[in-house]
């Protein structure tokens, strides 16, 4: 099969605000190849990454990704694999270039699954998809009272576990951020999971993350994710050799395999979460995955926007019956609600199963997504670079 | 003063080759600040790195550049570190923007440098800078005639050492390499030092890497640049680990501090390359020279494009005298060479000396180089984004 189409479409919000919600906005890609169309999604700077794909060449080492996608054969697995070297290879020094080609790998093996008539995890080398346990991922309210009723608002809505991030978390008090744990816990019912996210608040400062730790163990919070910035992986081991209950979480800004292992072996995590929008899709989550399983750490993944990106992320470690949670986006903004035609809801037990269906499972609901639709053109000396396609 | 314009320029040869030459295309940053005007250079893919400086929001951790810097009041180096800290965390997700933001703090420390009157690396703690000796950075030929040829004119042109790199370097076989270096070595002075650029091309494939450190050590190689894929430190680590003689380098794609100090600590190499347009201008290069030297290993630039970010990249370790070698483009495309006023000339020893006048020292010859200039519109819902803005 040969790729006969890459298109790109940035989806927005009417308003964007600055909370840390990523289902504001949305990069999806459609790919066309043999007959088969497949779709995908980007993390996250939709006109970034766009012009990742379409910029003109800097030299060998720095060409667009559309360079070595466009009009390329895909058979196998390792055909997608062998783009995703040509891209580390040739667009090495395009520091946007995983991003882009993340959304475009996923639409391969969605394309690659349709074509065999089986699920991506299939191909990925899994007999089955096992059940996942997802835990609603919201955000702090800016107060107390406001958290409270969000994990009231989970703990109505079924889900056995719950992570709450970012928000005033780590920008007040220790006392405020105890007042706002104690709230978290409060609103979910005894025997849920309950998951922190500091949002790298703490920067480099590892006291200010451990003074949290006793408060933590307290609300019996099960991982304390990314209290440092995403590379202070000594920060990190440093804090998870001091925390013998609560356990360390991060990994989802690596935009490679490499990035991901040493979040494991030099930051110590006891869970790695891994965003296959960000990662060069599902091929190095995969790879992760596999390298988390030989070190005893557990694979999550990252999602914060639609159910596209969400059952991409889930295929990895579908096949993982012993790593078992999964993020789910609990109160995503309605542009990300509509872009699955058929979301990825609990089942009666709560828990998230992954379709049979060929491919990503997942089709797009192009009508439904059309009123998001941005109009962005780039033009140089006059030609036209990307102008937004067509959607139907 | 506040910053009251940045603008970016995207300069381009009319043909753009896949040799690894990253002189054949440049993005410059003007910005205007309390009646001075600075200059810096982002490297690389101009197109993509000036969306992420108009891109819309995607949400609070993945805003625009533009989101930290337009407006801002910039007095002393900390007002710069704090705007690096405000990309950092509100620009997390953004993974372009540290590319981008290089160049604007270049810039930034140009302006601070002419509003006291001082050269940059005064103002980074430095009492006078240190003549470097400049290594000539050239491509190996295609063939190990050509890599003569270019050896011979790189010693007629008075460097005492010369760095070849990519080219077909590690394409073919074990013999070819050596034909390569040995035609390097035999077109240079015999006392010349000679270091060699791998360009990553073994990937993670140790043994092949070390296949070459015998003929590496015959043709006294000071160091073994990237052999492998950017992260792969443990690869690094293990080659190093082997290699008694010829020393490791690497580092060039840091696009934080932290990568900078991995590949130190990780990778045990015993030059940590910086290039100031990726790792987020010349505060970070500044810490990375600070942990070097405290780690005893060498800091070196990495620059293969204008004397303008040459200049830039000179600074962070102008004041240390032990580490002397500077990459030097010797060959660069003529828009390269049209894009500083005043040159860095090697002196009558064949050194190079910063300038010490106020800012980087370095002006820009807007005449020159406006036929290079590449027109580029971004639109958004019919209203311009980014034009590209008038250069005089």
């Amino acid at each position: 099969m040969k790729i006969e189409a890459v298109d790109f479409f940035y989806l927005a919000m009417p308003q964007i605000t600055t909370e840390g919600d990523g289902s504001q906005d949305a990069l999806l890609v459609r790919v066309a190849a043999g007959g088969h169309v497949g779709w995908g999604e980007c993390e996250a700077s939709p006109l970034t990454s766009i012009a990742a794909y379409v910029a003109p060449m800097s030299h060998g080492a720095c060409r667009p990704v559309m360079a070595s996608v466009a009009g390329q054969t895909i058979d196998t697995p390792a055909d997608i694999a062998r783009i995703a070297h040509a891209i580390e290879m040739d667009s090495m020094d395009l520091l946007q270039a995983p991003h882009t080609w993340s959304g475009i790998e996923m639409a391969l093996w969605d394309i690659l699954g349709k074509a065999r008539g089986v699920p991506v995890w299939h191909l990925l080398g899994y007999r089955r998809a096992h059940n996942k346990q997802p835990y609603a991922s919201i955000l702090f309210g800016d107060t107390p009272q406001e958290t409270l009723a969000r994990a009231q608002g989970v703990r109505n809505s079924g889900f056995s576990a719950a992570k709450f991030g970012w928000g005033p978390f780590g920008h007040g008090t220790l006392s405020d951020d105890a007042d706002q744990l104690d709230a978290a816990r409060e609103g979910l019912a005894e025997e849920a999971t309950l998951l922190i996210d500091a949002g790298q608040v703490f920067g480099e400062d590892i006291e200010a993350a451990a003074a949290r730790l006793p408060h933590l163990e307290r609300v019996r919070a099960l991982w304390f994710e990314e209290p440092f910035l995403g590379s202070a992986y000594e920060c990190c081991a440093t804090l998870a050799a001091r925390s013998l209950v609560v356990k360390l979480a991060g990994g989802e800004a690596s935009h490679n395999v490499f990035m991901a292992r040493h979040t494991i072996d030099n930051g110590r995590v006891s869970f790695v979460q891994i965003d296959c929008g960000r990662i060069g899709g599902i091929g190095p989550a995969k790879a992760v995955a596999d390298y988390a399983v030989a070190r005893g750490v557990t694979y999550v993944n990252h999602t914060f926007t639609s159910h596209l990106a969400l059952a991409a992320s889930l295929q990895p470690y579908a096949g993982l019956a012993a790593h078992r949670i999964c993020e789910y986006p609990a109160a995503p903004k309605v542009l990300a609600r509509d872009i699955a035609g058929e979301p990825l809801k609990p089942d009666d037990n709560g828990e998230i199963r992954l379709p049979e269906t060929p491919g990503l499972g997942i089709s797009v609901d192009t009508a439904a997504i059309a009123k998001y639709l941005v109009d962005i053109e780039i033009r140089m000396r006059n030609k036209t670079l990307y102008a937004t396609p067509r959607l139907v």
